[in-house]
């Protein structure tokens, strides 16, 4: 894995978590539901030792855990935790951005419903903490309780206030 | 960059895309405001070659544009693009993931607010195309127009049934 990012970020310090190509892949599957190492490589078509790298370095960071699922001996196979599972606003999101944008109208690969109504998916979108429906180019991000020194500043309201100008309203959905 | 992905699936075309440590890092500073390359350089501290290499990348793949911001002569500069923009609300689910999952609460480097009331930013949850709340967990997937045959057979309804019932009913949210 390349060097971990350094910047005190949500963005960053998931990176530093997910950033690998194969991550997510690995995730999706787990949701899926494979478990066992040949599961995972079946399913991703990932090499064998990157695929043993990745569950240790999912495991250290708590996204799967292992557990013995052997009935003559030990069998470790793996799952996710409230963690791994918490991953998933970003995988539809990043499934509804795919369809629409690498594929295409008419040419997505994989469509999400509702397994209870069988209904489409609306694409997300953000609410406020009043749930009053927001624009995305309305999320505004301020220094939270951990931000350091230099995030602090990155964030300052009168640090830049051109550039906030700058979104591009008539892209806004 | 690593080998794509050569799956017919929108997570693993995206991440063919994205799936750079570095490359969400230069949207956020792209949605922040930044155009040069100095300031990417120095909003997320990546090696310049990398840049270089980032930002041709990104530019084929659509997510940036060049813009000639010279007033004596061309200076290359780069902006989102509409597909680029497209990419919030990921930013946003990455953003909250890491805030609870990686620094935890009472710890969040970035808080999530409406600029246009000042509010909090909800947790992400999603909606079916009839507007009625969903959990993450009752997330399914289907295939599409553009599946190919694997994608096709992976998500035949009745592939896997077991599979499904292993979602821990429990972690949700």
């Amino acid at each position: 894995m390349t060097q971990a990012h350094q910047q005190t970020c949500p963005i960053a310090g998931s990176l530093n978590q997910l950033g690998d190509m194969w991550t997510l892949l690995i995730v999706r599957e787990a949701m899926a539901g494979a478990t066992r190492f040949k599961d995972f490589r079946d399913g991703t078509g990932i090499a064998k030792n990157l695929l043993s790298s990745r569950l240790k370095q999912m495991v250290e960071h708590g996204i799967l855990e292992k557990f013995d699922a052997g009935e003559h001996g030990v069998r470790n196979e793996y799952r996710l935790t409230a963690k791994g599972w918490a991953l998933a606003p970003i995988m539809i999101a990043v499934s509804q951005w795919g369809n629409q944008w690498v594929y295409g109208e008419g040419k997505e690969p994989v469509l999400l419903f509702d397994r209870k109504t069988g209904k489409p998916v609306a694409p997300l979108k953000p609410e406020n903490s009043e749930g009053e429906e927001m624009n995305w180019l309305a999320v505004g991000m301020k220094a939270g309780p951990g931000a350091d020194e230099t995030m602090r500043r990155r964030l300052a309201p009168n640090r830049d206030p051109k550039s906030r100008s700058k979104s591009p309203t008539k892209k806004q959905e």
